[in-house]
């Protein structure tokens, strides 16, 4: 089928390939004229024959604007699917705006990264039935082959609600495998760290993607000596322990995640600063001066 | 090759089929005499060429009692391997004990569960080189075919260290899972968690053996509600964090697993009765009386 892609990043542009590797005539629109195979937003909807489709890719804090440069050229009927990292609680309202416009919405989370070209995105997806039935070639196109790789979650909201606690279920998964690889650093019992970890990838209980992963990176650097151990987050860790906090959900292994890689971006800590000095304070401990 | 096994529960007799379908001579012992080979260790230890290799499999309590009862029977240039979970500290004095009597020692640390007779047993190797070596076409069979699931880890203590680490990881993948589940349980968007879980097993960062484990279990059991969220623990995990607190790893992610389990076992949390009695205290907030 037809459908028009903004947004031709890592992301964007890779899943443009796989769809036009799937068949499907894909209409591609970037701020950049390198990229985009039109000039702007009122060719890619001439370039679409109605009723239109239109997925949008790109970073989750211009979708807003991304959506808003679109809805001035698309008509009732046509079709919104935002495949960005959103938050889930801005999925109702847009859903609503569009709807006043006769503009459906589809969200889904999309996971995969640099990989999905090749492997297939997995895709978690929010809306209404009749939408995701009117867009599942294209989610078939992109999906891996097989049983697997594809929800229809809920209602709007609901395929970034569940790409959220994918992401924090990663967070957490990401802490385990990372504390297991530095105690087996500091043993004096374990010579062959890279190979138990390699060891690991068939036949045992942790077996998985991120731990194959994690030897491929051992591979290129046995001691991950060129990298520091600084960890930025792109929100679906903090979403997802706000909403365990909403629902009142333990969550302590993911928050504590969430926390290290907190930990892992100050130069100083401010609350062991607080702790030294009280340490000194009642004890006399020795502290460590600036 | 020739090996005698100590051991014929649930693991050691799936050990005996693979390893016999592998092409090697198994004599098995066990004290329940239905599912013996032999009616001694005396008889076990008659049938196998000098010299001898011996695979204890039992639980890790009757671990010295097994091997206690092989020395005598046993000759020096015999070999044995404890396949067991063993703590590793226990590994070395093991070793000298059994060096004094000119018996060589392996710690092997067994991953696959149920699940290892089809699809191979990780093992992860503690010991002297010429011992694995020796032992090597034994390991061969009892591993997956191909690359992975076969590391010697170090020397003696090295093998169980590294399962111990191993187990310490599922502690904390588990738990992430479970919390990652529960949230989706609890929220009112994703209306098909069944259905968000089992996509994730394909193109997804998540995909992994336990996540493949948990779809089948809601496969059987959609809001798993035929049980209770009781979940004991067999040790490893503490010792990896008795580990970790020797060391001074930071490990929030694997601890706060751990010690949900502990948790889920209290009918009432004597900590949180002090918390609720100060709330009452202090500013004469409600309780919940016995």
């Amino acid at each position: 089928m037809q459908i028009g892609l903004v947004g031709l990043g890592r992301m964007g542009a890779n899943m443009r390939e796989r769809l036009r590797a799937g068949g499907h005539e894909v209409v591609g629109f970037d701020h950049h004229p390198e990229v985009s195979d039109v000039a702007d937003v009122t060719e890619l909807a001439a370039r679409l024959a109605t009723p239109r489709a239109i997925w949008v890719m790109v970073p989750a804090g211009v979708t807003d604007a991304a959506i808003d440069e679109l809805v001035p050229v698309l008509a009732p009927g046509d079709l919104i699917v935002d495949g960005g990292n959103s938050r889930f609680t801005d999925d109702t309202a847009r859903a609503e705006r569009l709807d006043q416009h006769g503009i459906g919405y589809l969200d889904v989370g999309v996971s995969g990264g640099v990989w999905g070209r090749e492997n297939g995105y997995a895709l978690m997806v929010g809306g209404a039935r009749e939408h995701v039935e009117r867009l599942m070639p294209i989610f078939e196109a992109l999906k891996p082959p097989g049983d697997f790789g594809f929800a229809h979650a809920g209602p709007v909201g609901a395929g970034h609600y569940a790409k959220m606690v994918h992401n924090g279920i990663e967070y957490g998964l990401m802490q385990a495998y990372a504390e297991g690889y530095e105690l087996l650093t500091k043993s004096e019992m374990v010579t062959n760290v890279p190979g138990v970890l390699a060891s690991w990838r068939d036949g045992t209980v942790v077996q998985s993607w991120l731990l194959d992963l994690l030897v491929r990176a051992l591979d290129e650097d046995p001691e991950l000596a060129n990298l520091r151990g600084y960890v930025e987050d792109t929100g679906e860790g903090r979403w997802t322990v706000d909403e365990a906090i909403r629902l009142a959900v333990p969550m302590n292994v993911i928050a504590a995640a969430l926390f290290a890689r907190f930990a892992s971006r100050q130069e100083d800590s401010p609350a062991l600063r607080a702790v030294a000095a009280l340490r000194e304070q009642f004890g006399g401990h020795p502290t460590r001066k600036k």
